[in-house]
């Protein structure tokens, strides 16, 4: 068994604590089992690799610097949940998917490349030190929970009311 | 059958779902079985009706858009955990509550008539785009959680620290 | 048996909910079990003397407002995780320390004394009501979790992502 070969094991028990995960923060995993198996066991063959678990469906630079917006969960999955109902990869899926309601379709990359990618990190920094807000901060109308993202979550995370509880709040 | 008659294992489901919910957030359900039991058997019967599992104690219009408020748990809620020890449907209950030092009392009804509603969010979205704020900023002085409400919560739902370890933020 | 010696069952039971908690949001305790529990034997004996768990390794007033910052866990543990890997009593450890990577060394008492935590209170509620920021605001780039602290948590509670996801937000 070389290093890149996860055992059956390692990949049974990070898929139970990535599904747990999901469930407690308002996500789902793609329901079917051996299609995430196999995105799980990507995951873990990076991990192994890089000694982070990056996106099993886009190319790693190996430096953690560089790839630290694709380490899974990454960056780009809440934006694609909402507009496209799964991640990049389809390891994690919306409700809508979960009880049948929507199919996946092909998801466009997200991501940005690499020369805007820096440039885009240079350019938050300069907004940061003036003061601009570089995402909308939403409240949960139920439990006060704030979240600085494109849009609100699916489901607090704190106390579970739905996307449509939340407000804009800065 | 008919749609408005949920199972006993349907209620004893969600039963278990918003109580291990309540404790992980910090909240605590009415002790009282029976009456508990009531009420939740109230929200499964709302969401059959009208998609959505409204407040049992409240008149519901059958719009999401106007009931958004009091689909439970609703708005109200922390509000009057904080100064009657229970939600107006002594659904959610106070830790004082749970520890019998303080009796559930009557509570009047906060949730403004349905014309002052309407106003207070067209105010509201006014007051969002001059950058005021609308609630205050709470600051968990252990973990730095931090929430927009009236006041801070029982406990933080991130390391549990209690009430008095807030702090003023915003 | 005297009110100041909790039973090994209270003991036991106190350790349980301690530890559950630390690992749900991110922290750990020291693995040394036989040192972990008399520390929380001293937390509850200091419960059942001043009626809060009050830190087992530094001397309490018996006024709540004057040992809030030291209730456990208390204010300093996030920033001794941070830079000794250990919070001041050693009952919770950064994953570092877990893991044997790093070993424990003795940490400097943060806490400033009694006459400057009287000042810095009243430094901070004027810093407050002219809006200035005592903390910097940290967002996690996965969910968008807002935190107020030093620096950010070493896991982001809601969606487990690592330290270095978090950016500055404000």
């Amino acid at each position: 068994m070389t290093p890149d070969t996860p055992s059956d094991e390692a990949i049974e028990a990070r898929y139970a604590q990535l599904d747990r995960e999901a469930e407690e923060g308002g996500y789902h995993l793609n329901p079917d089992r051996e299609f995430t198996r196999n995105l799980v066991r990507g995951l873990l063959v990076n991990e192994q690799r890089y000694g982070y678990p990056s996106c099993p469906c886009r190319a790693s630079l190996g430096k953690r610097d560089e790839d630290r917006d694709i380490i899974c969960p990454c960056d780009y999955r809440d934006p694609d949940l909402d507009e496209y109902d799964a991640c990049y990869c389809a390891l994690y899926v919306s409700g809508a998917v979960l009880s049948g309601e929507v199919a996946i379709r092909s998801i466009p990359e997200r991501r940005p490349p690499r020369s805007e990618r820096k440039k885009q990190g240079a350019l938050q920094q300069a907004a940061g030190s003036i003061q601009q807000l570089a995402y909308p901060v939403w409240r949960c109308r139920v439990c006060g929970y704030l979240c600085a993202r494109e849009s609100p979550p699916h489901i607090c995370p704190v106390c579970k009311a739905t996307k449509d509880r939340f407000e804009r709040f800065l």
